[in-house]
């Protein structure tokens, strides 16, 4: 049988064999969103990069340059990580280059997977889809902050396991306890998650309509994943 | 104001400060309610140890040899892990070296720590009220089982921060995820616990029994320290 896990913080990558199965990445709040929404609304691809200089390389050979250090975005680059910036013309065909503090460290550990896709909320029914129909185990890697455990991050992994739950067991007590928070979380995510650290430091700068769209479900329908390093749709 | 926080596994240790701080370190199943039980029926102290040829050692040294290995008792020790083989009056004013799979790793990793206490749902109220009337900041650490989280030692950290939750602010997302976890869990921990992967991992080894008195809250009004590396009431 298939099953399921969860990897609660980047951190704790070296304890899972990943080798054969589908990792999904997740960073909710926001880098993994926003690259939801940016694929919905037409970029070509999203090249994931660790560190801010590379990017800029990237910047001049005609890529979008992205991405925030901190939840904010980095000087001199083209856009930030808010979904809002990925929905105008200006990015269909594009390709973007992309660095957050969690989201890009995040697939970076996951490179050993037999594939890797991009798990939002956004998305979350194409994602479940997909999981469902393929022959893999799967294991949910959650971004985190710095390292440390977030909630939101945690949600989405309960989601998936909770709509899995029928034909994938779960494989730890990790999964287990994001469904039992998932379920608390449902009937208002928002209300939920408002006590949560990364809530409260996304409120100071101001970004709490990002926080609202990234907790809408199945808003696209799509499933990026990557592909020779890119993130495509 | 006096924080605390949650490193929900030994592997996240690198994340948190603690030459402030005053951890608890806590293995529910089995590790620290077996050290308070011991503790509370007069045992004079243990010795944590890593492995088991210290522990053999200690033997030839006048000490009561215990530990486990995956849950097992391990050969020749005089005792294993269960609580119930540390109520007789045989370990009274006795030296005990013990070893187990996750619980001496969580202390082992703790030890920069500006003092260490240990916390079960046996003496949960004992170690409420002191870190309550303690000047220090906190930090839960779960044992967890091989790295990975788990669920009853989170449990135990939500309860703590449950009961503390007017007097120390949570610090990030795991003490906010471990409250909301205890607080769905609390009327029927037992059933709450019945899926997670270690209860079923004891179920095979045949000790139920344990599993419901390791959830025996405030059985025993003792607070084991660490003093020296000793673990004494």
């Amino acid at each position: 049988m298939k099953t399921i896990d969860v990897c609660l913080s980047p951190d704790l990558m070296h304890l899972y064999q990943v080798n054969n199965r589908t990792v999904v990445v997740v960073d909710i709040l926001r880098a993994t969103s926003t690259m939801v929404t940016a694929l919905a609304h037409g970029a070509e691809s999203i090249l994931p990069l660790a560190d801010l200089e590379n990017c800029r390389k990237k910047g001049m050979m005609g890529y979008i340059t992205s991405g925030e250090r901190d939840g904010v975005k980095v000087e001199g680059f083209d856009k930030g990580n808010s979904p809002f910036e990925y929905m105008d013309k200006d990015i269909r065909g594009k390709k973007i280059a992309f660095t957050t503090t969690n989201g890009t460290q995040a697939i970076e550990k996951s490179k050993e997977a037999k594939e890797i896709i991009i798990g939002s909320f956004l998305n979350l029914s194409s994602v479940v889809n997909y999981l469902l129909l393929g022959e893999n185990s799967v294991l949910i890697v959650c971004a985190g902050w710095k390292g440390r455990v977030n909630l939101e991050d945690t949600l989405f992994a309960g989601a998936v396991v909770d709509k899995l739950k029928d034909y994938l067991g779960p494989d730890c007590d990790a999964p287990l306890a994001a469904r039992h928070l998932y379920s608390m979380a449902k009937p208002d995510m928002q209300k939920f998650l408002s006590e949560s650290s990364h809530v409260k430091r996304l409120n100071k700068l101001n970004i709490h309509k990002d926080f609202e769209f990234c907790l809408t479900i199945d808003k696209y329908k799509i499933l990026p994943r990557i592909k020779n390093g890119l993130i495509v749709a």
